[in-house]
């Protein structure tokens, strides 16, 4: 930091090998999440040294973020490969990930629990609920073509959740083969408006990476969703656990719509 | 897993303690990411035990996932207690970090570096530019309150970029004390049309932790961001490393807009 103030032309601090290489892998990152690299097969160093005019060690500490991260490994007489394929889902509108995934390939969801329980007080409060009320709470791990993409944790209001409930108990698979989504809409008749969406960034505890069968200490992106019916009453809260090395999510955003409402849109 | 099926009112596989401690971290995540607890302090663990209906051990174990995650700590004679404040950041409109949080804080951007460069080729392609053609890169560290939250890295166009760039020799500070999107509108009088962002969830490195200061091993948001002017062409690519434990995303969604482009609006 040997010149905080920044010249036209030229640079501001003192940028250290791991900031070049940070920055190369940032842009290596996005291409391997959109599957940018034909065969999942990475550039050669050489490739990777021009492309960036970065140094050999540059490219190489690079590359070491991405394994590290797991999204890349190192083949013998291969070079360096995508370790497994990535998914995009579009956060722009209100569609269930399996909406959006059935057409990348076979979407199941394990059904880890569904019953009726009392939920905590805050979730009670933000679903509209009476203190004390009942709710139905549903885990799923959602998978495609196998693989652990999401573990779901959601709460539905009684009138949303018990038909669920009951059309699950009669139709088998009903809730393993459906979006939640597409469950409230059709098992009710109920269409939803519209969902308030929170997302971060969070290292992972074993047991869940377990679950999720990636690797120790990975990301994951934690997402709490709100979702509300077409005339406003919360349906359901749901908690998401989307494995940060297989899912991006992807938005399209207008410039005409300006930051207006600075208390925030959620409560308690 | 000793019973797969979904009962109506009963549970599908067993759920472990990990399992509960993961749900109700969960909730307790969110409440603190959005400064729900007074004075940071969170309930005694008698208090969460009736509030999640779950035993001691499970109570015990979410804290202390939320406390790997550096979120919360154990104060003595205090309780478990907020490490820090977090911001939110809406999603659902194109705005610069500093818009959104100049009402909760002095933002202050340390200018890390700002100059003239060959971007590589896929970001070349991604601005519009021709192959070997130059771009304006500039990365700054934004602080609010002195407490670093974003590491950006943005590639301009020249049109862009080198107006700002000599805007930035002329008036000290306008790199410390603006947004891109306000320099790139007041530096070129061209209004910004629309962006397209991806997001995703990474553990960070120990360099990035450093710059960040925040604890090693953490996680980021780490955002895609493409800015389009007004008449569609590209403005800049930007890569932007959000501290996890600091920073929430925040979008409304409309169920109305279905998914309608399968092959996605990025390319290579």
């Amino acid at each position: 930091m040997r010149d905080p103030k920044p010249r036209s032309g030229g640079s501001g601090v003192s940028l250290t090998r791991a900031d070049r290489a940070r920055t190369v892998a940032s842009v290596l990152r996005r291409q391997v999440m959109r599957g940018a690299f034909p065969g999942g097969v990475l550039p050669d160093e050489r490739a990777l040294i021009a492309e960036f005019d970065a140094s050999r060690n540059t490219v190489r500490e690079a590359l070491g973020l991405l394994r590290d991260e797991g999204l890349v490994e190192r083949r013998r007489g291969v070079g360096t490969v995508v370790t497994g394929r990535a998914y995009e889902h579009p956060l722009g509108e209100l569609s269930g990930l399996a909406e959006v995934l059935q057409r990348h390939g076979v979407v199941v969801n394990e059904v880890r629990e569904a019953r009726v329980l009392r939920p905590p007080l805050t979730v009670a409060r933000r679903l509209g609920l009476p203190e004390g009320g009942m709710a139905v709470y549903l885990e799923r791990l959602r998978r495609v073509d196998g693989i652990p993409l999401s573990l779901d944790c959601t709460y539905l209001i009684p009138e949303v959740g018990e038909p669920l409930l009951a059309r699950a108990g009669k139709t088998p698979r009903t809730l393993e083969n459906h979006d939640v989504f597409d469950l409230i809409e059709t098992a009710t008749g109920m269409p939803l408006g519209s969902a308030e969406v929170s997302v971060h960034a969070t290292v992972t505890d074993p047991a869940t990476c377990a679950v999720l069968e990636m690797p120790a200490g990975g990301a994951i992106l934690a997402v709490e969703r709100l979702t509300r019916l077409a005339d406003g009453r919360p349906a359901d809260l749901e908690f998401l656990h989307l494995r940060g090395d297989r899912l991006t999510l992807h938005a399209t955003l207008d410039r005409a719509t300006r930051y207006t409402d600075p208390s925030g849109s959620s409560s308690s």
